[in-house]
């Protein structure tokens, strides 16, 4: 089925709601036959939507597939560049892997890779990510910010900001941000972010986004190994929450944030990134790839760098790190 | 031709420098035929080898093919890593696009992509770089670096260094290195360095290091719009210089000062390149892509970074720039 005729399919659904939609209104909008809209309703049912089918009153959609294709991304859709463009796959060992090929190939801003399922998901320093079928957020954009690499860390606390400010609206939960863009609920983790970059001395080239959401896992999905420090929106919320809609929701804010910080630079980003932060103004163990750094989080500068100022008064620029907060 | 019996053929042409080597001593060392030698001698001949053939003597090499192909390349290197992988081909885009693949696909430490020709060579800020056929370096090296990317711009001032080193060995000139890493003879250019990066917050996964280097261009070679800022080697020395043991050179220079920096950090490597700078202790004006700026440049910080001082006695750090040097 062309991809257009499906769209406006599903959008004459959705716009009826739970109203039934007579296959000869479909026939007329669509300009086609009425064996050609019966078709397309029977390309629908292959694609996981259940239709009910009722003489003299006609079609309407009783349960859409689970899924984050692209029709169920782009139906509603209000970004100008962050999803526009969506490429979609079932399952795939890393959706990261997938996004640096397409930016070296070309491809365009807000470029998105989304899949239902990761069988090799990497979060950060190659730690696994788990990503079960249907269960979750597993996507990677794509930005092409005209700036140079040393700023590249501002673009990850922002995400953590996007992400914060989606699940906020998508699910009334109000996370909490660990430095630099741990996404905690109640304490546990429910978002992994990475960003990843192709730059010069001069400029990035593309910025790699990963994200990584546990969105309608059970308790019992969790190994019992990460029982304790993992956590889904539907474990916190205790409702099934719309992945799609978590997803467009984030794909806005982001467009927001981004643009935002491209015109008026990091100000006012670094004031909403403080404004969820758990970790500043408190006693933090930093461990870095080096060694480990305990002291006071004194803040963030405006590159996005924590300041710890240690036990004896010297100050430590963290670009990286795992934090502890203390119990003290 | 099997490339370990090619060789071993040309290390023993190459051990007997002018003399002839006899067809039984050949057929003795690689335990094969006389009609078996002749067939090898004529390979190398389809490879681009002149050699001479006198009855009762011998073979001997009278002339190699003015390629840069991995037989050349890898005869009588001496590093461990870098060199010891080899991409090598006739006509590329960019040598830099290849490595990035090849990067992305995992090649080790230490690979390099070498071409006779660049149809679309780049340097900084997407300038042309042109890259005539058989006359100059044209090459991308690969290293993976365990360090977070904020260390990346040392590496340029490294690679600037360990070039100058290899030209001053094989050629008796001294070029200048202008912040930074323009390399400069008698004030013109004659080798560009870019490097890129993949990186994430933590590390670096990749370093792509593209070296082009003027060496055997004539001065009529160079397009009237940049003969008074471009040079090549042979232009400055007066001779034709050897491009494969240029190159080898490198990848032995870059290997030692590299092993040194991961080993014992930047200090010595900053203290080399600040003997060859120029533009160290001098009014200049730094361009960069936000704006310029006049002053007095310090110096360098641990990091790499430009320290320029302004007539108002501010102090400005400087990523990256184009450097012009100010009469006063």
């Amino acid at each position: 089925m062309q991809s257009d005729i499906r769209r406006t399919l599903l959008e004459m659904f959705t716009n009826s709601e739970d109203e039934y939609v007579s296959g000869q209104k479909i026939s007329d909008m669509l300009g086609c036959s009425r064996t050609a809209v019966w078709k397309h309703i029977e390309d629908l049912r292959k694609e996981g939507y259940e239709l009910e089918a009722v003489r003299k009153k006609g079609y309407r959609i009783v349960q859409k597939p689970n899924k984050v294709s692209e029709t169920e991304l782009r139906l509603g859709l209000h970004t100008d560049r962050i999803g526009q463009s969506i490429h979609y796959e079932e399952t795939v060992d890393s959706t990261q892997k997938i996004a640096h090929r397409l930016a070296q190939e070309g491809a365009k801003e807000g470029t998105v890779v989304v899949a239902e399922e990761q069988i090799a998901g990497r979060g950060r320093l190659d730690r696994v990510w788990y990503s079960p079928k249907h269960t979750g957020v597993w996507m990677s954009i794509i930005l092409r910010p005209p700036l140079p690499p040393q700023r590249a860390p501002q673009l990850t606390l922002l995400t953590a900001v996007a992400v914060v400010q989606a699940i906020q609206e998508v699910t009334g939960i109000s996370p909490d941000i660990k430095w630099p863009n741990d996404v905690l609920i109640n304490g546990k983790k429910a978002v992994g972010i990475l960003t990843e970059m192709q730059a010069d001395a001069d400029r990035i080239h593309s910025v790699i986004i990963g994200i990584g959401i546990n969105v309608n896992q059970n308790s019992g999905h969790f190994d019992s190994a990460i029982q304790d420090i993992a956590t889904s929106l539907k474990i916190e919320s205790g409702e099934d929450i719309n992945r799609a809609l978590l997803m467009q929701t984030i794909f806005a804010k982001l467009e927001q944030l981004y643009d935002e910080y491209l015109t008026n630079g990091f100000k006012l980003i670094k004031l909403l990134w403080e404004a969820h932060a758990v970790s500043i103004g408190k006693h933090i163990v930093a461990r870095t790839l080096t060694g480990s750094i305990e002291g006071f989080a004194k803040g963030i500068t405006d590159e996005g760098i924590l300041l710890l100022e240690d036990a004896y008064g010297q100050m430590h620029q963290i670009h990286s790190a795992d934090i502890e907060l203390m119990n003290r």
